[in-house]
């Protein structure tokens, strides 16, 4: 059994953070994921992207935004479980008992849903053999661009995720198709360009207005065929598919716990982002509350006001005061 | 006449980063500051010193942290009146006209209040002559430890300002000496153990228990007399003296405008943070609600919600949509 001050569950850069705002505090953390790493979205959906709005940082790739999280974190030595998922929650005389999907309890005097977009599921399209395909050939994102390197590559999707990587794996890959459904894109204007211009100088094959229709290999991906709006088929050869249809965002089991929701997000009071049940706190993406933008300096914002608020559950002996960091610096355990 | 969408009292980093939040929505900003340059207190009292909670930054000197503030907001333009005080503040039929104290006249759309700790004005204590000899040799804060090289020094204080420019000052001045007049320190332990430690190895002479009696000096500075408890007199010769005895906040002219005030703080509304006057938002150390905590992440939390909410009355015929920089960047006018 783990046994921690504040169980928090996801491991984003809104989680992390509030790591540091609750060791800034004496409260030691244990940090859930159901992704293999830190990081959230950042790590998994745009690593490479750069990010322009968090305060300081005029640009700052999402991969280094993590490892600097991780760096200023790191005096309070987190402890986690990645790659699983909590679950069941019940209540014990100390604050919780949280249990993973593969069997791990964690005991916890406060639990903080830090849980961005959720559990959130790739979009998958209706096509006969996509599972038998998916880890030979088939891929829902890209965790790593190297993967592609020299290889026949198909992306289908019309969005930002679409565009975006197909302008970056043009470079990448030995050849790249791009297939789109529709006669349009959704994605950002200077993305559709840079991706016509792309295809006007013979560096991808842009194909709109077509259709998945069927996947071919034994074992491994080798083909995909494809129709237009005429009835026009065609065979791709390919060695990889990468399916950007988008993300669709699953609140999980946290669902389940009782908490009162709205449109899929957690409801909180903006007095210390606390849930309507006592010792359970939600901040990030995952919350909602008058005013909510879903942006990772607000989640920076709602992590300290929760440390402030769930000390008293944590150290309920001892009176708290506002630190500053510039005159007492930061203190390990 | 000054004609701007949004007109920010106060250049610190919460005022900076509305400038980037403004510029997101393409809402212009003008800032006006009663300090000579930007950045607030982070460039007036503490530059050197590292602040260790600014999400992303494990560590980052104050002064650093104000350049990369104004590289962030620099494709904005943001225009600066510096070393003038916003003092009358008239409404018209486009929204504000404010006067400064040296005359300027700014219209605005939108007014929001960054003042920080306000028009902060140093604690003075009670001595004859003590104006004949401001920038004469009497100082009240360190803009440039420089001015103070190879000079003899006298600090006064007990708090941390005292004992970390005592800390710094030493490597800096031909000689430093520190008068308290209490028995004890109020600033860190950290901080008054090295403070001791430089006293013992003959660094520095450190004189508590002792009271500034009289200044000695024509045109410059050259003495000063202080008395201990027992009533012993002793002339220290000095170049300069530092008093630091901290500041006491004040809200200046925002104060008789009409907003709602709670303990020398503007009343806000956590939605939005805007105050009871229409248009006029406060943002950052000068507002308060409940579970207000004073740091600087959550000033850019409020600058976030803040531009959302002003983009009504600075673009009335458009539809706000929030966009992320990942997807679109930071694009200027």
């Amino acid at each position: 059994m783990v046994e921690t001050d504040i169980c928090i569950v996801g491991a984003g850069p809104v989680g992390l953070f509030a790591v540091f705002e609750a060791g800034l505090l004496k409260m030691r953390c244990h940090l859930v994921d159901t992704l293999p790493q830190v990081g959230g979205q950042l790590s998994e959906i745009y690593p490479k992207k750069p990010i322009y709005d968090i305060p300081g940082y005029p640009e700052i790739k999402a991969e280094e935004l993590v490892r600097k999280l991780q760096e200023q974190i790191e005096p309070f030595k987190p402890t986690f479980t990645l790659g699983d998922r909590v679950e069941a929650l019940t209540k014990d005389d100390k604050g919780f008992v949280l249990t993973t999907s593969q069997g791990t309890e964690i005991q916890s005097k406060v639990i903080v849903i830090a849980g961005g977009l959720g559990c959130f599921e790739p979009r998958k399209p209706d096509l006969d053999q996509l599972g038998y395909f998916e880890g030979n050939g088939v891929d829902y994102m890209v965790r790593d661009p190297e993967k592609f390197r020299n290889k026949k590559l198909l992306i289908a999707g019309g969005g930002d995720s679409a565009l975006d990587w197909t302008i970056y794996l043009a470079d990448v890959a030995k050849h790249v198709t791009l297939v789109h459904r529709n006669e349009s894109f959704r994605g950002s204007p200077d993305s559709a360009e840079k991706v016509s211009g792309l295809a006007k100088a013979g560096k991808i094959n842009v194909l709109m207005g077509t259709d998945l229709l069927k996947l071919h290999g034994n074992g491994a991906l080798k083909s995909v065929s494809v129709s237009n709006k005429d009835g026009l088929i065609k065979e791709i050869e390919t060695d990889h598919m990468i399916l950007l249809f988008g993300l669709s965002p699953k609140l999980g089991p946290v669902g389940t716990w009782g908490l009162n929701l709205n449109r899929n997000a957690i409801e909180v009071s903006t007095l210390d982002y606390s849930t309507n049940i006592e010792r359970i706190y939600a901040i990030g993406d995952m919350n909602t509350y008058p005013g909510k933008l879903k942006l990772i300096l607000s989640g920076f914002h709602e992590a300290a006001l929760m440390a402030q608020s769930a000390f008293k559950y944590v150290h309920p002996d001892q009176k708290l005061s506002l630190k500053y960091t510039t005159v007492s610096g930061v203190h390990a355990f």
